[in-house]
């Protein structure tokens, strides 16, 4: 299991792995693994399996050679520029039950845009034109390799990894609109990382996932309760898109979102932290910034 | 107004521009005007503030430079990664209409990914997944400059031109999915061009556009019956969403679409040939075929 960092330092960016407590920079990375790799991660995902069995052993890595997190200026966004966001909705039975939706035989999804991507530690930006919004906490695949009509027992093949997804979401204009688009798609309305943990040893059908408001816990579930898990996901929307190297797919979030809080909707206010973790990856952590 | 194409000649691609009845490639367009150009369609757009004035004439031009439209082996989608698609629905009064839906006080949007970008000519794809597929005609705008909260007023001039766009929808996924992403986002779903028109002398707001199966008239409007005419969607979506330059924006459908015929729906079949149409842009044409 690798977990690929993407980060700002000395003004530069760059990328490379999470190694126990510290990064190795690319540049580190190619001097103990004799290998060159592509200039950005999206290229590295691309050409994953020419790099996969290197990674091992690091038997070569000495501890100083390793950045310190909190030495680096900005933990970016893994991904900047994926092909497609794809997001489920209503897979999770409690989710679906405390939103008064009956559990449909197959989810219903929208895009989010590549302008809503932002970092794990960055604030979220409200525009004026909502004043409700909320989290969903949710796992997110990566895709590493292009995928057409593939099954499910094949579809896992086709992961490079996972990262915690929070689906920020302007809830006025989402039930206004009916299609659920635009309250999803504000700019900065995508958190994702805090890096891409590659898929080896992650069992994706049993990962615990939480979201908290200030610290209070509001989000707490399992994804082992997804109504269709991550293999099924990936062949089922296979059928009608290809999915590409670099896709993001938001796999739904569970019950405790804040529009269906009782009795009255818990939105989430100017200044909120808002904490989104799944086990296995890490934890996203963004203010809310009404501006 | 210049209108921009992609395409491939002896196995290379190009673009250029298409003056009178040829095209005139690149290279020539760079001998004439004595300017390099960018090497793609794409980084043209972003910089096309630096080439515009140069347009205004093309006097050094011999007509044995250009190239027959009949001597190129493909016309190419102009555009082949836009950052997104955005599509509203409900923009027209008399389709709202035969969709028995209210007319919104602000039409629902969706996404497509970039997946169903499709060229003028080329077939649509129909998987097993669907069996009611159906064509939509509309005015698509490209954006030349990044927008976020221009006012109306500006809002054209974030405009780089425009295509026309055909918004393949599987009616069954759309209307059982009740969220219409999936339904419109199959591979091969948004055949675009022929050409981007550049805006300079294209009124947007007063273009007639057509739809043809199998050259039965099934759709024929203007858009001038359009609810949110283009400088109001670019100004209205960049509240939110911030557009960038590439983006395309499918400004909706006007009435005739297959799902709403009276008294029953006609869907498109295995061999059919639809051709949209819009005015001081041009036509697509594609195959349906299901496989």
């Amino acid at each position: 299991m690798v977990k690929w960092i993407r980060y700002v330092r000395d003004n530069e960016e760059d990328y490379g792995i999470l190694y126990e407590d510290k990064i190795i920079p690319k540049g580190t990375l190619e001097k103990i693994l004799k290998l060159s790799f592509p200039k950005n991660l999206e290229q590295l995902i691309e050409s994953w399996e020419n790099y996969q069995q290197k990674f091992l052993d690091l038997q070569g890595y000495k501890d100083e050679e390793g950045i310190l997190l909190s030495d680096v200026s900005k933990v970016l966004p893994p991904l900047l520029d994926p092909p497609k966001i794809i997001c489920l909705g209503l897979n999770y039975y409690d989710h679906a039950k405390e939103s008064n939706m009956p559990i449909p035989d197959e989810p219903p999804i929208f895009l989010k845009p590549r302008t809503c991507i932002n970092g794990p530690y960055d604030d979220v930006i409200v525009p004026p034109i909502t004043k409700q919004v909320d989290y969903e906490v949710e796992l997110a695949i990566i895709i590493g390799k292009k995928a057409k009509r593939v099954s499910e027992e094949r579809a896992l093949g086709y992961v490079f990894g996972y990262i915690c997804f929070n689906d920020i979401s302007a809830r006025d204009l989402q039930f206004k609109d009916k299609q659920w688009t635009r309250g999803k798609s504000l700019d900065t309305f995508a958190p994702i990382g805090p890096w891409i943990v590659t898929k080896d040893e992650l069992n994706p059908d049993n990962l615990t996932l939480s979201c908290k408001v200030n610290g209070e816990l509001r989000q707490n579930s399992s994804t082992k309760f997804m109504i269709y898990k991550s293999s099924k996901i990936v062949s089922w929307l296979s059928q009608g898109i290809t999915l590409e190297p670099g896709d993001i797919i938001a796999t739904g979030t569970p019950s405790g979102v804040g529009a269906f809080y009782k009795p009255e909707p818990k939105y989430l206010e100017d200044g909120d932290i808002v904490e989104c973790f799944v086990e296995g990856i890490g934890s996203l952590r963004n203010r809310i910034v009404f501006k």
